[in-house]
């Protein structure tokens, strides 16, 4: 068990120590650690070995100049001159919600972006605004559409977090494929087989085997197969892809630059990096705030209170079990992962910060 | 085979004749017709007997004060004022068309609505205009979110629709459940079993009667079951609920009233009858319209020549499959059941119009 400060104290050393201010280091340290407060260890601190790799390859900027390059009343493109992805995307999110507070809704594409953590932290952001907050960003192809042998999408995550009153807010947060990557390589590790309907393999055939990507395979929509409705994930896919990407002149689709440094960028890419969306909805645009939040009160009780099925506790609201999860390791630490210290203590060594925890 | 003209003719008819304005009219039978030429036909004709039997029963105002009763710059609520859905959905989109058009996207709750059709008409709407359309609805619950016993969801569709450039437009329409309830009940018509992951029956086991509805049984969220993520597909309809229902002042999860008019109304609703949701973004305010329709023609063209899976000829675009229909049908006319057509000759009688095909 690690401490949350402690944590926090030695990421932020290594993200000034590669060149990050301290304003945007301490940006970078709490998303990682909401991340592993939530439960969603794979986009916390062990992403950090990547991020500092990527840019020894030359492939961040730890000192972006982010900004808007057009804009409408109601919405925005934000260029994140090529810096960590949480640079481009709080700022990006904070846009959103200033054009709310003015014109009912605020909607802002990100280009020239990489890796942003957990979508959920900046839909939450809309929260303490009285907001609906919304976001979504594009990644690095592993997903293949309905009826592909080739891998044309990324996991592209959608998050919508909605504020309540005396309950706790709604915090949807969710690939748009039946399974993450980061699932697929803890089965694999465990000598697991992986469910029907999470992976195909390089023909295109349904398969088992979660190590399967790195043999030419596919991550499946969500659906798994068509019968199941995976055009439907397929769908969901584009879409997140089409609003980060295209909407802002990031790169989409196969060409979706990846976020590890042992993959080489392709040339004449349509684009600039990767693209990311977000959205804000001022409640009292549409309703009194009060009625909103007592209808959103029922409607979370009613989903509370329905009856489970045999062998299940109860029904989940989103957002609820890695609420859950938060309050726990706020009390008790952070578990890492031993090989996920040795990565953290490697970048020390590597770049010059002393490793305490 | 019968022609859209004529079928087109006969429907305007029938809603004239029950109170609707010629204009009304005009719109509700194009809607439903547009989802007979798209091959969607469990929203077409097969719904006017319901429609008429619900205007017997006093639970539609055949002519609706359609109107905003709150806005913003970029947002409306509308008052569907108990009007067939259609009516209010098309106001509602043009609105928020409008409002794209001043202030870069335009967001319009509706409640006090009913059965609006295909979702995929609306969104359509806004690419003429050069804007992404967006369209959702709930529906009557007859899905039960992950864990839960009690059908607290509808089969709440999103539909999305981008324009591009030399190629056509990219229309994603779907159920954010495995199937629609169309479809399970032409299984059971075929004497056939429904696979996996398409229903539970009342006690929340998993079962293979696609009839299970009928005896307190469920639609599962998109996924199915747990392990294949149907806690996605339960956020994805809570998301269209709260969206369409939450934001408006309709009636949300399990309160949203039956389309049918041999299921009562329940007394003492939170809300005002159904509810939908509007969204239109223009693209000139993120890109230009020119770089993003190159943009789209290129990501459409590659998935196009994505290579397909044995036995599959190709990857489909969304909107593809439903747009190929549509051109067959306008050529050769449209197919329609003997027991639709009975239905219609039936309301034709009852309601005093002449049944001419």
């Amino acid at each position: 068990m690690y401490s949350n400060q402690l944590l926090n104290k030695l990421v932020i050393s290594i993200f000034n120590k590669i060149g990050c201010s301290n304003e945007d280091s301490e940006i970078i340290s709490k998303i990682l650690l909401a991340a592993e407060l939530r439960g969603i260890n794979s986009h916390g601190v062990l992403r950090v070995k990547d991020y500092v790799s990527l840019w020894e390859k030359g492939r961040i900027n730890t000192n972006p100049n982010v900004r808007i390059v057009h804009e409408s009343p109601s919405t925005a493109v934000v260029d994140g001159d090529k810096g960590f992805g949480m640079i481009a995307a709080t700022k990006a999110m904070q846009i959103a919600i200033e054009k709310a507070k003015k014109n009912g809704t605020g909607w802002v594409s990100v280009n020239n972006s990489n890796h942003f953590g957990i979508a959920g932290f900046y839909s939450m952001m809309a929260l303490e605004h009285d907001m609906i907050g919304i976001a979504m960003t594009n990644a690095n192809p592993l997903v293949s559409p309905t009826f592909s042998v080739e891998r044309l999408l990324g996991t592209n995550p959608i998050s919508v977090a909605v504020p309540a009153g005396k309950e706790n807010p709604f915090v949807a947060d969710f690939s748009t494929t039946p399974i993450a990557r980061g699932k697929l390589a803890v089965m694999d590790k465990k000598g697991e087989e992986a469910p029907q309907g999470y992976v195909q393999d390089k023909e295109g055939k349904s398969s088992t085997d979660p190590n399967i990507l790195s043999d030419g395979g596919a991550i499946l929509p969500l659906g798994g197969d068509r019968i199941h409705g995976s055009h439907k994930g397929y769908c969901l896919g584009a879409i997140v892809d089409i609003f980060s990407a295209l909407l802002s002149g990031a790169n989409f689709g196969p060409f979706v630059p990846p976020q590890v440094s042992f993959l080489p960028l392709k040339e004449n890419l349509p684009g600039k990096g990767l693209g990311h969306f977000f959205g804000a909805m001022r409640i009292d645009a549409f309703q009194t705030t009060e009625d909103f939040k007592r209808n959103m009160d029922l409607w979370i009780d009613t989903f509370k209170k329905a009856k489970p099925v045999a062998g299940q506790e109860r029904v989940y609201i989103p957002g609820e079990p890695e609420r859950e999860m938060e309050e726990k390791h706020k009390k008790e630490g952070i578990v890492i992962l031993d090989k996920v210290l040795d990565d953290l203590k490697d970048v020390c060594d590597d770049i010059g910060v002393e490793f305490t925890l």
